[in-house]
């Protein structure tokens, strides 16, 4: 079987006979042959052991023909070796939060080549197996930040704002090394294969535009700018309010949430991006009338894009019915 | 001393000497004499008590000189009557969600003026005893309709999303009978001498555009032209991408979240509307030069607006230093 370059050929900016489709978290618990290898092993230890890693990425492949693969892992997994406690109960807790400049100044640059070598073999092992591209994937710097720094989830993340504000030169200091680490990362991905990185930025929505401009979008940049040799998409949700400033990001192409539309996102970012997205998760528990209406108005509206990559508006929930998941990838191939 | 009618002519679209300033949760557990006096009964209780309801929402206008007082209640008060079995623990809960035609069937109109006279009784004596005006409140129906189809917190909210479009005659009977209470609710407000009130809808940003079209616009936009004899103030959390419905809406001033700054939503909404906001609640907590910084972002913003009523983006947080929220209202005042 030929190889899939539907995904490359659009972030080429090529008019390609359909978007091509992947889901976020699409390999998940969602999916039995998921929980049955996740039953055996932590979490942690699936992401650290390529063969598993590897079958996991397979599992969506081959039961819905996506277009591609996402790296199995974690955003959490590369600040392991920064020097944070990490445990997964099954929520992310860091016994050892960053809230001074000395916690700062104590977080380490890591050899992703040495120090997260089972990532670059797991992506390896993938793209040996696989027919369709691989996506390598980071946090960006202010998302691992906010794990870092609060330690735990939050809802207000207080503690991220006031080392943000009152200890300026602390925040900058753990950043400055996220995005060093961050760099070193994806670029190591790149080198072991993954033709296009994909970095999240989860709760980069959490600040005011000010705050975006001054304290994330320079790192996010420096990021964008740094990476060589892939195709680069930002993914940052909540984040309409900073597209006067997105759209000055060097990359190839966006993630949008389900929250505003595609042709909002597009006008905003004044056309320069391949858009990716946006059906709401939630979506795929609504009857297949439904999930179908609305895929079909985020394809219509995709069609007026520079290029669109059919995906969720964020990562695909537990729950949800494997034979929507199927439903929708036929309505996007068209089959 | 005379009335301070400073937000009634900033919301009557004249030009004044300074903004307005309230804050969002102004009456609440930041202040010590807030807790003494919730130290003494339960939450539900204190919004049941005029006399108790009325010395909380004296504190923050005497300790800090506000321009406006807000009803002291909780957005799910109204609903108890409906049938809900309403509970704080201390976050709300609730025994009987609505998930079928059945529950939604169920669920009661509510005569405000007899049903909930304790609100109306209280807000008689709280204006009696100030000196500035007092903002009546209420949720929005879709907001309401979460905590009801959810009946407790989410992160996904997927029951509501499951409602909405796998039963949407349940979801439509429910909303149609929260938007008449909603109605009867703030006009009883009005009639006992609110001359303002705002609406609440935390959690229409969840959904998507599209969805909030079908789905919630056409409910707020019932309330806001159905109540008469008051400005009437919305409020939707996370809802810029929103602005080409919300520009419609028939009312005098939107709040707006921090995400968005007041300029970007006022060039969104076309100059249309008094905009109400936007500091980071979160800011609070910085140091006193950080809160004068951003505070005179956005007083500079708002001499662009038609009108600004300063505020919060959100509510107060429980832990917010007492200092702080007078170094606030002392900037924005000019003292």
């Amino acid at each position: 079987m030929a190889f899939n370059d539907l995904l490359l050929r659009t972030l080429n900016g090529e008019k390609t006979e359909r978007p091509p489709i992947w889901l976020m978290r699409q390999a998940g618990r969602y999916m039995k042959e998921y929980r049955d290898v996740r039953s055996k092993v932590s979490f942690l230890e699936l992401c650290k052991t390529p063969e598993l890693a590897c079958e996991v990425v397979l599992q969506p492949i081959d039961a819905f023909g996506l277009d591609c693969a996402i790296l199995f892992s974690d955003i959490l997994v590369p600040i392991e070796p920064m020097g944070v406690n990490l445990d997964f109960k099954p929520a992310p807790y860091i016994s050892n939060p960053v809230r001074t400049l000395e916690d700062a100044d104590r977080m380490r640059l890591v050899n992703p080549k040495t120090e997260l070598k089972f990532v670059m073999d797991a992506i390896k092992l993938m793209i040996s197996k696989l027919n369709v591209p691989l996506i390598g994937f980071s946090g960006a710097p202010f998302t691992l930040a906010c794990y870092m720094i609060e330690g735990e989830g939050s809802k207000s993340f207080l503690e991220v704002k006031k080392l943000m504000h009152n200890n300026t030169k602390a925040y900058t200091v753990l950043m400055e090394k996220l995005t060093d680490n961050t760099i070193s990362y994806l670029q190591a991905q790149v080198d072991s294969g993954c033709p296009v990185v994909q970095m999240f930025d989860t709760w980069a929505g959490l600040v005011s535009t000010y705050e975006y401009e001054e304290f994330i979008f320079p790192y996010v940049q420096r990021v964008a700018e740094s990476v060589k040799g892939a195709h680069f998409i930002y993914f940052a949700k909540d984040s309409s309010s900073f597209y006067p400033l997105i759209k000055n990001l060097n990359c190839a192409a966006l993630g949008v949430d389900w929250k505003t539309s595609l042709k909002q996102a597009d006008a905003a970012l004044e056309h320069k991006f391949v858009l990716q997205g946006n059906m709401d998760p939630a979506l795929l528990f609504a009857d297949k009338a439904t999930i179908t209406k609305y895929a079909n108005i985020i394809l219509e509206e995709g069609k007026s894009l520079k290029g669109h990559i059919f995906n969720l508006g964020h990562g695909i929930m537990p729950q949800t019915p494997v034979e929507n998941v199927k439903h929708l990838v036929d309505i996007v191939k068209g089959v």
